[in-house]
């Protein structure tokens, strides 16, 4: 805090503090998704991604019905529920998490074991339920801010996709199908939320608030790669009942 | 699961099947324990679990005051509360967490910085988070199960007292006044929270979640050390914002 920290920031300056936050605690920076985009993790390693991630994709819908509860108008709830469509699709077989089941299998994984999460690190588990709470718990202008990462995701997606494509074998674009969606939704979803967060963060508590909901959910993002690091990379501590690559 | 798997176990089978999950998944096997008591850590790396594990500390008496909110006679919640008490203290300067503010301070940590927990690793705060959430959203039943790590904790806090006294010469008894209570209080805990599961666990349903809940505080524990492994041991990988030590 400086001496300015009681002065309300203007819109502009709001999504200026919100992308510094992204500038240095954002996961693109993570040793982990240096390795995963340049091509340095083998096939086990890139399972035991796509096995944990899936927990995260899988719980972003109820994470958005939770938020959905707290919008009190029609205009707002058809806006959020976009996401929960986008991620469970219109009919069986579509949609995010669906493909993100896609490319689990891609890499060789068993679809059922992939869904029934008991393979995930705890750590996983444990930032994913922290996410979903929060939102659960926390007033909605905080849950909306929490999905302002999302303003950095387009940079990496490319970079991943990219990465992935030209460092391993047994990555095809049929695989990586999830992300390519998420190019065109994600900058719509940040447009939405960002308006949102600069329209009702009207007192310097409040923007505070919303800065401290970006670093939270960062947060959330680095420490499930801290995880896989920790138990796939190095020194590879495997905690007791997690995936074991064969 | 055997073909056993729908036969309700003796008290005497669901105690030896706790046993035997402390046995393999309980975190006096995690390196971080056998660096820890073998006086193989730094001072600032003693910081680190202090500073860590405070938050832990703070939070038991929150997490059974939801435990407290579930019992519903006075005889359950008197045997309850007195965990509470032994936290909390009877008067200013008593009580668990002033006495590992002590342990923090003995280790050179400031008591101002760790009260604020502003420090600590987001893996910490998930994961303690995490146990907080499950006592309170649990029955009973799986909360209680939750607090049996302590049938595994007397043998570790003997460990960890000589072998922290014995092996860093910035350790003395003072400091670890925190552990001495902890060695008479946590037995009485235990008989009758075993005794209460061995009594109210009644299908063979309900022992597996009995079972369940113990699993998952012991990765409530394990995780925390996973944690502090990867940050201040091995590769050295400080999230944006934790402890960096002096």
């Amino acid at each position: 805090m400086n001496d300015r920290s009681n002065i309300l920031l203007t819109p502009a300056e709001l999504e200026a503090e919100l992308r510094a936050i992204g500038a240095v605690r954002y996961h693109h920076l993570h040793p982990f998704h240096r390795l995963l985009h340049g091509g340095k993790l083998s096939r086990q390693q890139v399972q035991a991604w796509a096995l944990n991630r899936y927990y995260y994709q899988a719980m972003i819908p109820i994470k958005d019905a939770h938020a959905l509860s707290k919008l009190h108008t029609s205009e707002l709830r058809r806006e959020w529920r976009r996401r929960i469509i986008d991620h469970d699709g219109d009919t069986a077989g579509t949609g995010g998490i669906e493909r993100w089941l896609k490319l689990a299998e891609g890499v060789g994984l068993d679809r059922a074991y992939v869904e029934s999460t008991e393979g995930i690190l705890p750590g996983t588990r444990f930032a994913v339920e922290a996410y979903v709470n929060f939102v659960r718990d926390r007033p909605i202008l905080e849950g909306i801010a929490s999905s302002l990462t999302e303003m950095f995701s387009p940079d990496i997606i490319a970079d991943r996709v990219r990465g992935m494509l030209q460092n391993y074998s047994f990555i095809t674009e049929d695989t990586l199908a999830y992300f390519t969606p998420r190019l065109t939704q994600a900058p719509q979803d940040v447009d939405f939320a960002l308006a949102y967060v600069k329209a009702h963060a009207l007192t310097r508590a409040d923007q505070e608030k919303v800065l401290a909901a970006l670093r939270f959910k960062c947060d959330v993002l680095w420490t499930q790669l801290d995880a896989l690091y920790l138990a796939y990379v190095d020194p590879g501590m495997i905690p007791p009942g997690a995936f074991v690559p064969g």
